[in-house]
């Protein structure tokens, strides 16, 4: 990526009643809303979808098993036929919500433990993107490089969004390290900015182990709900700022 | 309404997981379907739209109060904030859902206590005419002739679909005796056929006391869910051809 | 098991607002009522547990992952405090319940996703049978001949009900054919009644390949919601009484 | 009240997911813990209960309609019988989880529109008089002194808890100062510390027009939830025990 074309999405996750949503808007320029499956009361979206369109930022629907008291973080075991009616709906209830406000749902990221599955999970991959097909072909997936999900959502000939996590370390083979190892998440404001805007810049970030290794990124994963968030998502947001790198979403 | 122009509308609630749907689809002419709240998976609901799609019959979605243990039959106090962005995400929801298999919602009805609450409950009334209207202006409001809330829709500019009770006595002041008293629901389904032609002829009902009154109806309700439901539907559409009716659903 | 002592425990899944509980409760020795998780309001769940001290049947938890849109058919990784909690909640609500009106939950059973996991999985396994101890040392637990639960239910020092299925054909293995294979539901009220008489005189029945197998039962279960259900329970409750077998629990 | 028998229980919401639970218990005696109806996952009640055991903490079921997306804070028709088993549900279900870590539910207070509607609505106020007495006679029922819940408790049996609010402004007949009317919610710490010792020694409280009315009150509420509310709470905590004032749990 060349510094004269060098630009950047930011997202967060927000409607889910924890966290500074209007910190956080100030900062990103997409927002995933919560579709009321693991989080959220149609009234918190509403609100959330509101705000979005107030600050200008672009709203993506993160759809979740239905597991409320779980916080959508359980995997379940779903038919095909199951999980894409229960992921339309909450793609249709979002967007109508994001519309009757003035935005619209213009892309899909699951949540959680479906985030996780559809890395690898062929069954649930396509189910997911069926359902964000059969909703609207316009409609981008964002997830994790080269996961099921990405591949086959393009293969569908859905746009998708490869997103990097700012405060994350990877393994040498681009994986993230798992959350409970040591040095998995990054606490330092000013490293973190520093290896977003290296990302960016460069195409390639450090591994844990050193090596620097290449990670496709759209767009950047900012975490609204941990200690130091905001401030994290500011230092970025700012660290790129004085690159000269622009913060925005980019076309398909 | 002259003889050369007859033709009536038939709507029935599916989709609650009670009754024999498929039977009811071979009916009606317009399909009530619920949107989760008081009944309803998605997955159910994904299989009543593409049975209703299949059979030619309208989708309309019968929204609720967040009402599932008492199936919306219960009165809830709700600010116009909450009760607009419940009623939004349902009616998303499940259009997204009949969208995807090739139909749509185009109508709304609202169900249980909160059908009973908006004839007279000017606040919740004007929270599901917004919420209607904030969806999309062309959905039509289907309710009770006189009504608070289509007296509201039409003001709105919203079309009104007014409906009477096949299997139900009128008071002479032309509102349903209530359940619980002696005779309020009929069960000759004989008797309820002619009800409903003479009802869609003459315009006008034969009430409790004898009295014949005029009762507003572009569409009759047929329900699915009582002991011999599905006999007296077949014997109204059937009352209704024999005597040159046209069955569907007129222009607004 | 000797003909002097002949004896079996019927049970039946009930307060799952599918098929005739009132039926089963005169016929069933013991009702696994559910917790609400799957299936069952608190009103529901009152009342089922009325009619069945009425009818004088023992009452047990049929206790659920917390999936009402799945209605607990769908696996779940849940972390083993997640699952107690679950688990001791649906016990102590449905106890509280069948106290009020005179009776009181004497057992648990998994239900659906839960009860063929805890066959195999050891984490979900000791999470069960932790929360049946935490409730009470006293409850017993249902289950397969074999599985994972019983055994770890019975080091816990807990009592434990082994279970055959009236209705369902046996590998050589003893374990059931699964659904969806030929002959694996058998539709036949004679032959279901024959089985059952045959498991509880002599221990044995015969497999789907021909061969007989030892099945250790103290309880066989009767489905309420499958066509022809209650005309299946009948016979089996008739041949048994026939055959002079008791009908009633059995002591630990 | 003479001096040498000053003593006073002091109460707060717990296990609803907001505000400080871990201060909140060094500093109260009774909990009123969520039952999961307005908020609270089993495994959070169940955390919140080991907690209050571990602080020697009282705990007591704060029961609610069955409105999650509204907290409780909404009113519902329901009727007697759905009502009691709802009501007995939940508090079966934490007195389970209580006692699973040592601790039980000792007492009953109603929680957002439910605890305002029985004050004076006598249907619901009777329904949960005998949700209570169908779990357990011995419970006590905690509430607003002069309402219908605990008069109608009073007759049936049954302990009841008067309590008042620390940092709410009274009437001159006695009531709370609905929220929204100036001056309705105290925000300084030191009054609303010096108004709990008046209340505790006197028995007395002065009204938002300067009038000093008696309240009875064998319990004080603290809102954990509220900005400053851990301060508020600690700063009456403090002032009761320099003015000499055993703080905890009183006998019926």
């Amino acid at each position: 990526m060349s510094s004269a074309t060098a630009r950047i999405d930011l997202n967060a996750d927000l409607g889910e009643g924890v966290g500074d949503d209007a910190a956080m808007l100030g900062i990103v320029t997409s927002a995933n809303v919560a579709c009321g499956f693991h989080a959220g009361t149609p009234a918190d979206l509403l609100a959330t979808c509101r705000a979005a369109v107030a600050a200008g930022v672009r709203i993506g629907a993160q759809v979740s098993y239905p597991d409320r008291s779980g916080f959508g973080r359980r995997f379940m075991e779903m038919t095909t036929s199951d999980l894409i009616a229960d992921l339309v709906y909450q793609i249709g209830a979002l967007d109508a919500l994001a519309r009757s406000v003035g935005g619209a749902v213009t892309y899909v990221k699951p949540h959680g433990a479906l985030y996780n599955t559809v890395v690898h999970h062929a069954q649930q991959a396509d189910a997911v993107v069926t359902a964000v097909r059969n909703v609207h072909p316009g409609l981008a997936v964002m997830g994790l490089p080269g996961s099921e999900i990405l591949s086959r959502a393009s293969r569908a000939g859905l746009d998708t969004i490869t997103e990097a996590f700012a405060d994350r370390a990877y393994t040498p083979e681009g994986t993230l390290v798992p959350r409970g190892t040591n040095g998995a998440v990054l606490s330092d404001s000013d490293e973190i900015a520093r290896r977003v805007v290296e990302l960016v810049t460069t195409g390639r970030i450090g591994a844990i182990d050193g090596t620097r290794i290449g990670v496709d990124a759209r767009s950047v994963c900012l975490h609204g709900d941990t200690p130091g968030a905001v401030e994290h998502a500011r230092a970025v947001r700012a660290a790129l700022t004085a690159a000269g790198i622009d913060i925005g979403t980019t076309p398909a």
